[in-house]
């Protein structure tokens, strides 16, 4: 403990009588579970756990509980909000060890896991069962991480976001009891709907230790597609235009041409114009692929669409989304050492022109560097606003640029966070976007977590 | 008051200040308002208010909150477990003068209605952009009580429940608070998920003034069919293919041998053999229902279907449904002057079948007459088991057969309500479906209603 004693060290002692090496306090562990990927500043936990099962977590959180000490539960740490940064110590739980495909229900198209399984592993043991777990926010999360932040990403506009794809949860509670909230059944109008309370919670109200996902059969036919376009209206006109015709596609992603000069810049293999982009595909029969392809082609050359390129090999298909998964890189590649700040606006599709044309135009005033880039299908978009993280005064630009966007999505009828969540990085915009939601928001925290030890300082004060 | 004083006389007299002749105490008003259509002990309420706005209905909350008078929201009242029934009097809160469609956004597709709409005349609203509503539980319900009883019918295998198809709430809250939960933008993160908590919550935790629900285009092709099957096993082997092989049929309803002689004698112009039925529909494009028909009827025909019959007119379809949809008008007519105990079961589709056989076992074993129709492809299934209501022994019969099969539908991984809710009916299943959880619901309606004023008795004792 560098020297200190821990002001847990009943606990960590107790801990570690129960789980061994598993509990640690080691330096380079603690500072691993002190910050994710967000700009924020880190905090480190007392001490880290790495239980293996439902029972272990439950012993831990009854523990901490008993000690009154804080917990904060940890997946891959891939999060960009701040959600596990433990901002008063405490316990890391870190459930990587939790990572077991429980059980594969191909008749029924849902799998059980435990949470520290990630998206990549799930559909590798998916593989010869011929079905899919859809949701992908890019980097390979763990799905409880996922899960308890309502992750979504490129393919929501199709399959849905994790609010869609879990149908139930084991989850332990602030003092140790293991509930389980759904069952396997497709449907349920059994009482209060505790899934979705957990959903979104970012272990505010209990640890996911297990999660009962949906699976999709794999389409017969996959074709992905990019073209560029010669403004981001002309693009934003086409995506809005091809969701109202009722496309069904798996994936429609704008790049706005400062984010192709990043993607340039830290791929130039890539060679694409730099040029706003969508990135598409297209998922169906081989005939429905052919009809969606057809109809979407007409739209997009209505509006200018130029540069076709299509990739059907798989992978052709992986470089595409690889090169559209490293984004975030690709934007820090405009400027040596700089940071991203990110926004995550979303609003109907009616309002996306105009929150987008609003949003490139407070940048602009702004003056500073903020590709965007955006699941426009579902009118989600992101800024990556880049600021050297040493220059204070840029800083604070970037942070009232990214209010201001946060504010033009709620002033267009939309929400500050699509599928990022709200950790610390977005406390602040909570009573503007709910009102007096937000204090049934804090009596349903008080009323799970009375002691306030679950990831105390996150989604809402108490 | 039929003579007598109410307990809540001061609270009746503030609310007639307030609403004047909307605020009824007579005799044959509250007669309506203290029943469903369940199969359930009336209880009056000590008067009905007929708000027509958000703000009346704010003020009545906050009057019944100062005088600790109940309230219980009333929609058409056609619920099924006793949802609407003042078990404890005081005010019944009806919506049907809230009738308003607020808003159509057709670019978002999407619309804001107020409780009191119903799902006719919203889809009579809709006709003209066509655009549709799908949720459709066979009565013509109001909006708002759909919402909260998480309520679905014949086409949530293609289209989701209420679950899925409610973007967002206004609620006034106990107190009279309002507040708005979620946003119109498809997708979102930003803390805890209200809007689902609300749905299910059957007035329990506030009273649902406005909804905004998500709607769909019509499909270019419509076209419906039933065909008759040798027994129930090959029916239901054909449901579960069809569901398994990813065909996005519309519609698929199970109609077993027992139903179809009661749908014979209650509309002899039917013409249908008394054997099991499916009753099908398919969207889609010309080619797609094509497709789809070809495919299912292969599946069918493969486990001794016969007797296919086509419908592909409105008037033939809608002659189609509305027999459906008169099943349990149809089940009483297999015995004068009988009364429906009706079960509700949900299963993994993979445990259907036998979710289905033991069913029947236990309805010989029972030596009740129960007819059995079902929203298959989900899963669920109801039977009508019919008693004379005057027979004590008889009635004891019934519900202990409807107990033996919602705990069949608990052992197969199931839920003892797919679609109907809790209410009073189905409260006694609840601490075995939810076990612990159920603890968590107890925590969650004491923190949004601490004085157990809304709709109190139903879903968890507190």
């Amino acid at each position: 403990m560098d020297g200190q004693i821990s002001p847990h060290s009943d606990v960590i002692e107790a801990l570690r009588a129960e789980l061994g090496d598993r509990l640690s306090t080691g330096a380079s562990i603690r500072d691993l579970h002190g910050r994710d990927e967000a700009y924020s500043t880190p905090h480190l936990p007392d001490a880290v756990a790495f239980p293996e099962t439902t029972e272990e977590v439950s012993r831990i959180m009854a523990l901490c509980h008993a000690h009154r000490c804080p917990v904060v539960p940890f997946g891959i740490g891939s999060s960009l909000e701040g959600h596990v940064i433990p901002l008063q110590g405490g316990i890391s739980i870190d459930t990587s060890r939790m990572n077991r495909v429980l059980a594969v229900h191909e008749a029924d198209l849902d799998a059980v896991v435990q949470p520290g399984v990630t998206r990549k592993q799930l559909n590798e043991e998916l593989r010869a069962t011929g079905l899919m777990f859809t949701v992908d926010p890019g980097a390979n999360a763990s799905l409880g991480g996922m899960a308890a932040t309502r992750a979504s990403g490129t393919n929501a506009v199709r399959y849905g976001t994790m609010r869609e794809n879990v149908l139930a949860l084991e989850v332990v509670l602030a003092d140790g009891r293991v509930i389980r909230t759904g069952t396997r059944a497709r449907k349920s109008a059994a009482g209060y709907d505790l899934t979705h309370l957990f959903l979104g919670s970012e272990g505010t109200l209990g640890i996911i230790t297990a999660l009962t996902v949906r699976l999709f059969g794999q389409p017969e036919r996959i074709s992905a597609a990019t073209c560029a376009f010669p403004d981001v209206p002309a693009a934003v006109d086409t995506v809005i235009l091809a969701i109202q015709s009722g496309l069904p596609m798996a994936r429609i992603e704008l790049l706005d041409e400062v984010q192709m000069r990043g993607m340039a810049l830290y791929n130039p293999d890539l060679d694409m114009p730099e040029a706003p982009h969508l990135f598409l595909e297209f998922h169906g029969t081989e005939a429905g692929v052919a009809e969606q392809v057809a109809q979407f082609r007409e739209i997009a050359e209505e509006h200018g669409a130029s540069e076709f390129r299509w990739a059907t090999k798989t992978e052709d298909r992986t470089r595409l989304w690889e090169a559209r998964h490293n984004a975030y890189y690709a934007a820090q590649a405009l400027r040596q050492g700089a940071k991203g700040v990110v926004t995550d606006s979303c609003v109907p599709i009616s309002a996306l022109a105009e929150a987008i044309a609003r949003t490139k135009s407070a940048i602009a005033e702004a003056g500073l560097i903020a590709p965007l880039v955006g699941h426009v299908g579902d009118g989600n978009f992101h800024l990556s606003i880049l600021v050297d993280p040493e220059a204070a005064d840029e800083v604070a630009a970037a942070k009232a640029l990214a209010s201001r966007v946060s504010h033009i999505a709620l002033e267009l009828g939309g929400t500050v966070t699509g599928e990022h969540g709200v950790g610390t990085g977005k406390m602040g915009y909570m009573r503007d976007e709910h009102g007096d939601a937000l204090d049934v928001m804090a009596d349903i925290k008080r009323a799970l977590d009375p002691l306030n030890l679950m990831n105390p300082g996150k989604i809402v004060e108490v």
